[in-house]
């Protein structure tokens, strides 16, 4: 059973993995340097527990202590009661959510070995925005996908911002990071897939027509809200796919389209 | 063409159509009292008049005059010119986007129009965010809905964030309010329809075993973020439909659910 320590002094060291959390440019540097991550409320707390993560530390005001009881009793780290002034003071922001966890980052898979035994893989190029990573690994999860790799410059899966937004979906979707960028997709076709890029360009098969479901292993290349794939990323691509348009609209938001991407190379069709 | 005016003072009775915008239950009661609605930015002021809306007036800092010349110039009505600093005294924000139109509203269609002409028609019920009223009319647009219907406590896809969010996809695609609801719903379903319910509910066929790419008129209902349809809405379905779910997530959010279920009803499949 873990201690549950009543906190007082807001310069109490050991909070400080709690410190500064509005700061996204320290935090961005200091997390992954420090190996940890914040999980945000009950439920996301609870999905990283699930998923194998260990825990460092938690902070929780003290309504919360009934609530996280079991989370408590199983916790083996310092639980830290404090009083929601005090955690405001602390990270930088009211904490409505009402429970903090500092939790232990895993080194990153080979993307190699994720490839081994997946079929479906999202590869995004660029997504460099923490609420667009969140919902498209969101998306990712709920609709199959078995994996996804990111490009050098994509923002972080495990930043707060995208934790939250992806509701504790970037622990159930294994992903790494591919170092050399666009020629580590050659490691992608040499695993067996096929790589379609996503892109609004006329000259991309449609999205149906190029019937992705059939294929035995696919990777759905993305790129970021506005500028879409590089040229160099949609020249590394087997195939360029594009979802059809309507009504004079030249786009759809990003999440909306990697989901419509990930239905179509996920789900089996049935016979027209 | 457009008299060009210069506004220097803040309570100058003709700024009014642009005063409080950032008081939402203000405005949402004002603008359709007074038969306005607010397009902001040059891409969406520009699409509202394609769309065939008329204009009322026209707000602008000086460095977009030229800009929007073309648009000034064809405009029927007067222009304001104001310094940044007025602007935002005005409408209560910063106006990043440099530009703000009044637009006159039309009287919306009556439902049994649209389902007359229309084979793929999204209804709403309770979507009362007007964030996600807007990215679901974009995906509506983009993926080729033919209109959109509202249960009576649906946002207004009028107000500034939904026109903005949606790009300006709120004037491509036709939509209607239902009065009763949802008893109205057996008007849409003598107008020929399949009324579909989009819902997690494990009972649910899965949404590429209903197939309903292959049905003549599809009608399908969504419900709001969290909540989902309500359960007379559900009764009053002809069938339920989920996305199947993978990796233990519960559910995706509204947007993408929309922009998959309207990519299912609205694409040619291959075969198999």
């Amino acid at each position: 059973m873990a201690e549950l320590l009543t906190v007082d002094d807001p310069d109490d060291p050991r909070l400080h993995d709690y410190t500064g959390l509005t700061d996204v440019e320290l935090r961005r540097r200091r997390e992954p340097e420090e190996g940890l991550f914040i999980a945000e409320g009950e439920k996301v707390i609870r999905r990283a527990l699930n998923a194998g993560y260990g825990m460092r530390s938690m902070l929780l005001s003290a309504k919360w202590v009934d609530v996280m009881r079991d989370v408590i009793d199983e916790a083996p780290a310092p639980v830290y009661v404090v009083d929601p002034a005090l955690a405001e003071r602390v990270t930088g922001y009211h904490v409505h959510r009402g429970a903090l966890a500092s939790m232990r980052r895993e080194p990153l898979p080979a993307a190699g070995d994720l490839l081994a035994a997946a079929r479906r893989v999202a590869v995004m190029e660029s997504v460099n925005d923490h609420t667009n990573i969140g919902a498209i690994f969101r998306s990712a999860a709920a609709l199959g996908m078995d994996a996804v790799l990111l490009s050098p410059d994509c923002a972080d899966p495990l930043y707060r911002r995208s934790v939250k937004v992806s509701m504790g979906a970037v622990f159930s979707v294994p992903y790494a990071r591919l170092g050399d960028w666009p020629r580590d997709l050659r490691t992608v076709r040499e695993a067996g897939f096929r790589l379609l890029a996503l892109t609004p360009g006329e000259d991309a098969v449609p999205l149906d027509e190029a019937a992705p479901h059939r294929l035995e292993r696919v990777a759905l290349m993305l790129g970021a809200e506005g500028e879409g794939l590089s040229a160099r990323a949609l020249r590394a691509a087997d195939t360029r796919v594009r979802i059809p348009m309507a009504h004079g609209v030249d786009s759809l938001n990003v999440g909306a389209a990697a989901a419509v991407a990930f239905y179509a190379v996920t789900s089996g069709r049935p016979q027209p």
